[in-house]
Order: C-alpha cells, then sequence, then structure tokens
C-alpha cells in the first residue's frame, strides 16, 4: 500500500522547504484543532477539526477522478448549501474505494460532528487522505472528537496543517491580508500533498480561510478561477489523487457590506490576494514533491492558445526523461524538444526558442550557434530551475510548475512498504 | 545529453532479456552489413544499411511528434512512392531539432547510398536515433558507406540489429514463416529502443522485410493494423520519440502470384504472421524499458469503447506509483484504482473489479472479503505481472505491456551524462 511510514522513518525535510510555517494571524469565526487518534501513524497528529461560527459561506473544487473517495462526493452533496459549520479531516486513511463502509464512515464523522456543535450533519464538511481500499476506523475518530472539541483554538493554524500531513515533510501554510470597500480582511490557507500530485483538479487537500463577508457563489467562482491558476498548473508526478479537496470558508465577520456577486469591483484586492495564496500553497507542495531536489518553472508562450500553451507545459514538466535530466543538472534542452513534439499541439519546430535560466539555446529549429554551454550547466547546478518555451505559432502563454525525477521518488514509493 | 553510453560504461543485459537472438533466415532479395563510423560512441558498430533488390515494395509508419527528425520527414516523402532500394540507419545521433544542416545531411546521405546502388536519392529510407540537437557528421558516414557495400551478406540480421542500438541491452530481432496462396513465405524483422517508448506512434525504429509479393497500398494497410495492435501497446516512460520509424519490405522474390490489396483472402496467414511479430519485437522493446525489472501486461475489458480501454490501461500503465509500487513488488491495487479515476473515461467505481496475477483483489467497489495478499505478494515478486481491470460499464478492452520503474531508470537518464 501508499508507503507512508511512521515518524521514525520520516523522510528528512525537503531541500526546497521555506524555512519556517508562516505567523497566521487568528480568523475571527474559525477555530482549529488536532489530535492523534492511531488511524495509520505512531507518535504523531492524524485528525484536524476547523469550526465556523453560524452563517460561514463556503466553496469547493473536487478531484474529478472517476473514482473518487467517499469523503468527496460527500463535500459535493454538501456544498450546494454554500454553508457549513465544520471541516473534518484525516490523514493516515483517504476513504477511497471502500464501498458502502465508506459511506458510511462518512455519515457516523459528520454525525458525530453534528451533535458535538450541535448542526446538520450536511453542515460538515469531510477530507481523508492516505492509503486507498482500507476501510477506515470510524470508531477511532468518534473518540477523540470530544477532546478535540475541548482543544479549539483561534490560533492553531500549524497544529492542523501538520496533522493532515503524509508523505508530506513539513507542514503548509500562507497568509495574506488585503481589503474590501477599505476594510481590512486576513486570508489563511493550509494544504498537504507530496505524491499523487496532476493538474486538471484541486490537488490534495487545502482549506481557506477568510473573514469576508461574501457570499457562497461569489466565493465559488473565485475559488474557480484562481484554483486553476494555482493547484491546477502544478505536478510532481502526473498522477491523481482520488480525494483532491480544496475548500475555501469566509465567516462573514470582517466589518465590510456584505458582497454577493464575484463581478463586484470591491473584490479586486481580494481576488488577487487568493490567487497569490494559493500559488503560495500549491508551489509548496511542489517544493514537497516526494524526491524533490529541484523547483523547476515552465513558461511555454507562442502557443495556439492558453490551452495548448498549458498542454506543452505539461507535456515537459511531466516527462520523466526531462525530470530526470533536471535531477542529474543535465542541460538536456533535446528532451524538451522531444516533449514539445508529444504534446500534440501545434508547435512550430523550425521557430521554436527554449531558453533554460534565461539563456538562449535554440532558435528556428536549431542550437543556437556557438552554444556555450557553461552557465546554463552553472544554472542546472542550482535549486531553482527556469524553462521557456516559444513554439511559435500563436500567442497562448501558460506557466506550470514542477519539481525533478530523484531516486528518492523511487525509494519513498518503491522501496518502503507500509 | 542522452546518457547515451561508451561500452565500457554499458548497462548490463535487461533481465528480462531472451535468452539469445533468434536464429534469422535469408529473405531473398535483402543483404544487409554494419560498420562503426565512429559517431559517438567507442568500439561499436553504429551505422547499418539493408538494401533491397529493384522492385522491392515499402510501407512506414512514423512518429507523430510535433518535432519530428530530419530523416522522419525525409521517409514521409518517400514512402508516398511505395518502392525502396535501401534503408541506412545510423545509432549515437538522430538529427532531430538539427534545422537546414539536418536537411542537408539527409539529403547527403541518401545521395551517397544512391551513388554506391545507381537509383535515385529517394529510393533511399533514412533513419537516425541517439542525441537530439547535435548536428550529425554526415562525413563519417558517407566516408563508411563504400566498405559497408562491400561488406553486405545474406545472413548479417544480428549485426544490423546491434549496430542501431542506443541505451539498448540486447538487440531485438524476430522472424516468422507463413504461406500466401500456399507459397511459404519468410517475415524477419529486427527494432530497437529502451527509452523514450511511449504509444501513439512506431515506437523509435523497427524494420521488418519479406519475400512476400504484396503491393505498398497492402502492405500499408496491414503495417498501419498490426502497428495499432503492437508498437502502439507498449509504454516504458510515456516519452514519445522524434524519430519513431516503422518500416515493412517486401522484395516480391516468393513464388505466389502478387496480391495488391490488403483484404485479399490470401494474406490471412501473412497479417496474422506480422502482427505476431511486431508484437514480439514491441515486447522486447519493454522488456529492455529502461531500467526495467519486471514486465507487465495490463488488460482492461468493460470499457465503453476499445479506445477508453486503451486510455485506461495506459493511465495504469504509465503511472510512476503503480510503475514504482510493482518495482517494489507491491500489491498496491489502491493506486490502480487511482489510475482508472484519472484516466477522464467512463468507469463505474461502485462495479470495478481488479485482478493481480489472476487474483480476484477487489469488486463492487471494495475489496474483496477475507481479503489474503501472501499468493498475490507472491505473484509480485516475479518478473511477469499481470494486471487486469474491468471497469464495469461496456464492452470496450484493450491490452498493453509496460515495465516497472526502478532506480536504474533514474541511473541510466540523470546520473550519466554524455
Amino acid at each position: 500500500m501508499k508507503a507512508y511510514i511512521s515518524c521514525e522513518a520520516m523522510n528528512e525535510r525537503s531541500p526546497l522547504a521555506p524555512d519556517e510555517f508562516p505567523d497566521m494571524p487568528p480568523i475571527p469565526g474559525v477555530r482549529l484543532a488536532a489530535t492523534a487518534c492511531g488511524l495509520r501513524y505512531r507518535d504523531r497528529t492524524d485528525l484536524a477539526l476547523m469550526t465556523l461560527d453560524p452563517g460561514a459561506q463556503v466553496a469547493g473544487v473536487l478531484t474529478r477522478s472517476r473514482t473518487a473517495a467517499a469523503p468527496v462526493e460527500w463535500c459535493r452533496r454538501c456544498l450546494a448549501a454554500g454553508e457549513a459549520r465544520a471541516i473534518l479531516v484525516n490523514s493516515g486513511n483517504a476513504n477511497a474505494f471502500t464501498g458502502r463502509l465508506g459511506q458510511s464512515a462518512v455519515e457516523r464523522s459528520a454525525e458525530a460532528v453534528a451533535a458535538l456543535l450541535g448542526c446538520a450533519p450536511q453542515a460538515v464538511l469531510l477530507a481523508s487522505t492516505g492509503v486507498i481500499g482500507e476501510p477506515l476506523p470510524v470508531d477511532k475518530i468518534t473518540a477523540a472528537l470530544g477532546a478535540l472539541g475541548q482543544g479549539l483554538s483561534a490560533m492553531a493554524w500549524e497544529a492542523a496543517a501538520a496533522a493532515i500531513m503524509t508523505t508530506d515533510t513539513f507542514p503548509k501554510g500562507a497568509t495574506r491580508r488585503t481589503s474590501i470597500d477599505g476594510v481590512p480582511v486576513v486570508l489563511n490557507g493550509f494544504a498537504k500533498g507530496s505524491g499523487m500530485i496532476a493538474p486538471d483538479m484541486a490537488t490534495m487537500l487545502a482549506f481557506v480561510f477568510t473573514d469576508a463577508a461574501i457570499a457562497a457563489p461569489a466565493l465559488q467562482a473565485m475559488l474557480a478561477r484562481a484554483n486553476d491558476r494555482s493547484f491546477n498548473a502544478i505536478t510532481v508526478d502526473g498522477d491523481t489523487s482520488t480525494s483532491d479537496t480544496l475548500l475555501l470558508a469566509a465567516t462573514g465577520r470582517a466589518a465590510h457590506g456584505p458582497v454577493s456577486a464575484a463581478a463586484d469591483r470591491r473584490l479586486k484586492g481580494f481576488k488577487a490576494a487568493l490567487e497569490d495564496l494559493l500559488v503560495d500553497l500549491a508551489q509548496q507542495i511542489v517544493r514537497d514533491g516526494e524526491g524533490a531536489s529541484k523547483f523547476v518553472t515552465v513558461t511555454v508562450t507562442g502557443a495556439a492558445s492558453r490551452r495548448a500553451a498549458r498542454r506543452i507545459a505539461f507535456a515537459i514538466a511531466n516527462s520523466p526523461l526531462v525530470k530526470t535530466a533536471i535531477a542529474g543538472a543535465d542541460a538536456n534542452w533535446g528532451r524538451i524538444v522531444m516533449a514539445v513534439g508529444k504534446a500534440g499541439e501545434a508547435a512550430d519546430r523550425d521557430r521554436l526558442r527554449i531558453k533554460v535560466g534565461g539563456i538562449l539555446l535554440a532558435e528556428q529549429g536549431a542550437r543556437v550557434p556557438d552554444y556555450d554551454e557553461t552557465p546554463v550547466a552553472a544554472h542546472m547546478k542550482g535549486r531553482e530551475i527556469e524553462i521557456e518555451v516559444d513554439v511559435g505559432v500563436g500567442r497562448g502563454r501558460s506557466t506550470v510548475w514542477t519539481c525533478d525525477l530523484t531516486h528518492d521518488y523511487i525509494r519513498i514509493n518503491a522501496d518502503y512498504r507500509s
């Protein structure tokens, strides 16, 4: 099964990790707690509860997997209401491909939280991450809820972010301040993800909270757009999780007048802050990609459309040969040419331009005259790799982020067993 | 650049390799020779010439890459005539993404072979495999042609198959006997390929010869069909080469009456033999997949269509998480569920059935009751892995072949440099 490992064997913190977890302020109307309920791991937390004061609006983006997990289907139903009172998340078991047992585990979890908070079970959103196909030991979760409720605090952001980790090597958080109609508002978010990370979905688990007063449909529209530019623009291994869940909750406790439409001009700053925060979290997931030793930015320009640019960028970012070349600090632009060719999108081979680390390597269908690999090789030895490709047919443009493919990816996924 | 390595550092023969190169009989009208012209490697052959007597009919399937190499474009033009007199193949340099220099290298090579044989340059088909983006040192090739012409023999199949290898660890050949209208005919084929192997094309290089008397359009129709069931059904790393070329030449020296239509009933045995031979070569390429330690057969049934079944099968066969689990001998069927989900094709999660090594693991959306991993774990420790998935929505069916993803794939592609 998925190589979740106990703390003793936990992988070292990624070399691409930020120095520390950010200082995250309280968000009025949000409280958090985390605990260890012993689902799979020894000596670490694996359950997080986030409560929302009555009236909080919610939006979500969920995996498009055809084998979505039970909590994903639960969220899909509950999100239609646009309101929620709590989010309960466990790590260690994805409650995916668990049949009727999985559905009943979801219902029992939601009912137990609802009893604790005095709300409807449908107001409790759920997410699970971990091994696929094993029944979720839901009794361990319900038994831990009492203590969780006692421990709720406005400050436990890092504890919650740590409790949802699986093969992650660091907890991922981000915070932004902006204003709506001149009134300050805060956004806090945290996320987990390290393997089974691929585009075209909301990747793994991410939770964002704000005190802004914005109606659920407007939240949903903004979240979908910002997600497309952040979580949908990253890949670690091209594998799409059954459990990907991104939720955004707005408590409405900020003092500005309520906003109901995403097109409202007062949301300009909020939209930018939301996108910026999601890009930050998404990039942290790439920086914690299983076995990652380098963070890679791939920008494709000159494509037939934005969609075409993204497909080409992902063909590069998901190519095992490109990713292993980067791991080996090899400026192997021939493999980039190959990946452009296999993407299936229009590209003019004889107008292709390729830059690595800002240095032009190839143009007009061939290597530049007097190509000197020295500065490119120096760039490839660094931790942050920049690849730019212009495919010479149009104005479509897209940037995606990925990491390299190293021995540690194989070690994490092949050598260890749970 | 691509990690082609000199003989001293050559990888050990794949553990999945066949015991020996097959005994291949002469094909009347075909002669072969191989030599070392020093394009890239030390101490090994890198140039093969196959000549065809006048009147030979040819067909070909070429890469669909948008960044196809110069010799691929040359073949595309020449194949329209349906006749050829020679095929010249080099390893060590793909002559891909080489701009005008690449085109002129192609023309000079074809002209030199044409001068040797007294034919038109357009009757000389070309293929190159190796590093992308470096100018082909065509002088080394033309200088070697005289000796190649002297050395032509009806028996040099293994020598030709060895000369076109790059990261391959063994030469790949196959032979079949069949009959047309009661007259015996022979098919011989050889191929190379180890990395940059992906579907939706004729993978890397493969050359098939027969003494049958079949017109080019009929050859082309049969080749396209058989290719779809062989080379288009394998993957090593999901990366599509710029140089993929599959050619079939028929010398017409067999004594049966000429056949002009693929639908001719006399070709029944020939079609079966051709497909069987191509499947054999395609599977040999997978068995020599970079770093491969296990040969994997993925069969998907119950899909909405054959095309849908193949997409799901490739989603499984290309998943890094599935491939690393196989490398680790881990019966991680949760990752198979994930891959089915990400394929984007219709699948009924609650009717999914999964077998590994013929043993039913999961059905009706959950693990089977009383699941015993012992026999499955024993199967996973073997060299030949069988995965069967029924997605429960229709009658579409497809089988693809792949290998596992191991440390050696990373070592070959990241740790070595040319």
